[in-house]
């Protein structure tokens, strides 16, 4: 293609957005923002979108069948599942204008994803065992309603996503085929370039499921999320479920003090207390009170300098949803206002759940269960009882061990590409899945479901390959695979190996534009093709060949390039 | 691929819908409905709309640049476009529930087409007059509200359209590119195995521009439409718009007879009154009263026996926009209630058009403009000044006159398969697009838009190629190319009769089922394959041969199968 046939170009004057690859795709020429959140694809960014699907779906097709389902469903379908009042990104069309209303009044959901669309579709066509299992997949566009969209691609309003769902006869199936999803996803990754890079990182379920899932974590500088890695096993996990023991805290030769009640008014939230008795916050405990779905009030205790984590104190209490308790059921409860919670005199209507880092601390400081009063000489079997198990409820941090290794974590910061999810019969139940087992009985099937989100990946990329002078593509997704720089003087040469490479079959992008040796070289290097090949006069009939990704250039014969260029 | 890997089926007892493409392609496993005018793409519908997709883009690509647009824009891209309150259509989202209300109170338009979106692209890309003439295309799904979605693919709610926008710097340029549009199409059509029934009608703008525009219309029994086609110039026009002449009204020897004044109490409407007055349509005057947007009332007259086609009467007078009158304007301008309208007498400040049908007829009867009488025996010169210019404002009808040949049109029934629109400088002045021109002056761009219903494209060809057993696919487009079939006894002579044909690169659907051979043809007639291949104990080891398109079969070697089937 020449380069004056896209008819967009590069715009080095485009503001700076909030994330590099916003920032460089636009600049780039490859996606036109037409609002925040939601992007047209350019002819360069098309071609690489269109390139990462065609990856994809190879790769899908080794474990699923393509459909494509609409984006727009009936609110009925949602109601079924229970989930149309409860995600809190879904959005619904109505009618744009007074014309419009009056001639249709119905509104559609626009989906956010589509397990409410799938189940009913494979229940139509699969009733016997010997149907499963099966998986369905497409690559579509997606509508979120996101408060504020930002990081460019990494998270739109609107974006392509692959997803996929699985249908099975049992659990043990659905972990099997789950693991080959894995693999598949994998082999996405590696044929992208980020093979070696991306680990599969244990996650909550968040809206999908009540089990855990699964995130696909690529090493980025600029990704959102801390990956905690057990440097033995190699098992990974997110910042919300880490399993964690925290680094011990030496007391050793301290011995147990006089419990002592002291005057704390108006000093709340572990920063000031620290501050306040100049104590370690490791010899501290923060207490909190929460509430279950149910009313149940729970105290969960962690050691000073940890957080709480929700998802690890959901799953420790077996709760099926929990959040901190009102201050007027803290005051009730522990006869304090917010801030003075403690472990010593709570009622016994509140169940206690104590963090692994408390174990063995002595002389320990908490609130007193009193407005204005903490304890501080606190001591486990003194003041009060020993817990009689110790649960890991805190949020991991650097520096903490993996319980599994007794290792620290290796802990880097990463971007996810894909997550998966076991649904199990969340929605089968919901649609009244069932299939006829062996015997001829009725059973409920067992369901996963598996997103990549092609856009979202599409950024990644570019946060991830990327300098000083623009993007580094990898090969397997670049637009084309030869940028051809032809200077004055050398048009006819050019034009001859933008023939021969095109019978070849080598993608090539020509730049043939009257402009300066300059702005063809900076545009060469910000769009990211990985072979820049340029013929001037001063190469005389030879070619010079640099890569992307390497500073030094050769002179090459034009056979010698033909044949370095052959697949 | 195997029958048993699409993990859908044929549902013979799928309902009836209101069309034979709803009703094939959901029998036969390629679609199914999600909601009125919303489909799910099951796999082998979705194999053919990638195909006709595929064969759309390599026929677009000869003529423009494919980029990508969003489904989400803005308001206020519609707000400057005018189009926002006028597009019937036209839908936006919002939150689908409190929590998502709660996150963003948001709205966007769900965009029906494009030009508010692709004229700030090209804007920002191309300034100056050697930029142009350039095209930019997308395959995208598009979403319209609706009222009572229809015909299956023929009318949906969300559909897959390509839709290709022109630039230019001239009007000529624009007419150029029109014309290479115009063949670009009819090569899709061609592809598509439709070419030599595939008409290009002029037609109305619609809401695109005030301009005509063309529409193909393809001959098909069930269409929607009436094409009109210049036997001698082969130039069709849709019904809205074709110029006609009525045929002759034969008066020969009737002599002027005396003007009467008849009670005609409470009869109005053409058919009403000429079984009052036992008198031929044909020497009736129709008389309506009009008024334009600016407040000019219009009277248009026409014979008794057509109907006055609003968009000729809108180019006949100029005005932008006319409707009828209402009934207080109608008597206000005649004296006379809604009914009794007619050309004798009207006030100064009605400005009166007749059609050519009227021109010659002698004692005719209209409206008195005088409640509950008619005038008979009119003649023009005596009892009312002859027009001094008729107008062409009759709707047309089969039997009618091209006045450009003075041959009877031809008509057919048609489907529309796509519309291409001549915009003008519309949207270039909403979204002030100008180029420099080559004095350095700023000039409006010339645009044009084209578009192909791809989801919809897929439903007519349904329409008009099956039989009362199925689907017959033309070959560019059949989800497979070979429809594989093993009878017991044959599955080894059929697995490697599978594996030869994709080794050879032909697309086999293998139906390796345990069910009867009878279930197995008849699925094979619904499904529509091009070609049937039958292996069975009663072959012995050759190969059945039968197209979908014909009633014979062959026995033929394998060999000989595998020869035939090669490209």
């Amino acid at each position: 293609m020449k380069f004056s046939q896209l008819h967009t170009r590069t715009i080095k004057e485009a503001r700076e957005y909030d994330s590099v690859n916003a920032t460089l795709l636009t600049q780039a020429g490859f996606i036109d923002q037409v609002m925040a959140g939601v992007y047209a694809f350019l002819p360069l960014g098309l071609r690489v979108l269109n390139k990462i699907e065609t990856i994809v779906r190879e790769e899908m097709d080794k474990i699923g069948t393509e459909i494509s389902m609409p984006s727009l469903s009936p609110m009925t379908l949602w109601q079924q599942s229970g989930r149309l009042e409860t995600i809190d990104v879904l959005m619904k069309t109505t009618g744009a204008n007074e014309i419009s209303k009056r001639k249709s009044t119905k509104e559609y959901i626009l989906n956010a994803t589509h397990e409410e669309i799938v189940t009913p579709i494979a229940k139509k066509f699969n009733a016997s065992y010997k149907d499963f299992p099966f998986a369905f997949y497409q690559i579509q566009t997606k509508f979120r309603n996101e408060a504020r969209a930002k990081s460019g691609l990494l998270r739109g309003r609107e974006f392509r996503m692959k997803d996929l769902y699985s249908f099975h006869t049992s659990e043990e199936e659905l972990i099997d085929y789950y693991q080959k999803a894995k693999e598949a996803y994998m082999a996405v990754y590696r044929r992208l370039g980020i093979g070696d890079d991306t680990y599969i990182v244990q996650a909550s379920g968040g809206a999908f499921t009540d089990n855990y899932s699964h995130e696909f974590q690529v090493k980025c500088e600029t990704g959102e999320d801390q990956v905690f890695l057990d440097p033995v096993s190699k098992v990974a996990f997110n910042q919300e479920i880490a399993p964690s023991r925290a680094p011990v805290f030496d007391q050793a030769g301290e011995q147990p003090q006089p419990l002592h009640k002291t005057l704390t008014k108006g000093i709340t939230g572990m920063q000031a207390l620290v501050e306040f008795l100049q104590v370690d916050p490791r010899r501290c405990v923060k207490t909190l009170i929460y509430q279950t779905s149910n009313g149940q009030l729970i105290a969960a205790a962690v050691r000073g300098d940890y957080d709480i984590s929700d998802e690890k104190l959901r799953h420790a209490t077996g709760a099926t949803s929990l959040s901190l308790a009102s201050e007027t059921v803290v005051r009730e409860a522990t006869g304090a206002e917010t801030g003075y919670a403690g472990l010593i005199g709570l009622p016994d209507s509140v169940k206690v759940f104590v963090d692994d880092s408390l174990q063995g601390i002595i002389n320990f400081e908490c609130g007193a269960n009193e407005t204005d009063y903490h304890f501080t000489n606190v001591n486990w079997g003194r003041d009060l009882p020993e817990p009689e198990t110790y649960h890991d409820l805190k949020v991991v941090k650097p520096g903490d061990i993996s319980p599994e290794s007794n290792q620290p974590y290796e802990v880097f910061v990463g971007s996810e590409v894909g997550n998966i999810f076991p649904l199990g019969t969340k929605y089968s139940q919901a649609f009244d899945f069932t299939f006829a087992d062996q015997n001829g009985k009725e059973q409920l099937v067992q369901m996963g479901c598996y997103g990549i989100g092609i856009t979202r990946l599409m950024g990644v990329l570019v946060e991830k390959f990327h300098d000083e002078k623009g993007i580094i593509w990898p090969e397997s997704v670049a637009p084309f695979r030869v940028h051809l720089i032809s200077l004055r003087g050398a048009e006819a040469q050019a034009q001859q190996l933008y023939q021969n490479l095109a019978q070849q079959g080598v993608e090539v992008l020509w730049d043939e534009r009257e402009v300066s040796p300059g702005i063809k070289f900076a545009d060469a290097d910000l769009i990211g093709i990985p072979v820049r090949l340029v013929v001037s006069e001063r190469t005389s009939g030879q070619v010079e060949w640099k890569q992307r990704n390497s500073d030094t250039s050769e002179l090459l014969s034009v056979e010698d390039t033909l044949s370095r260029l052959q697949r």
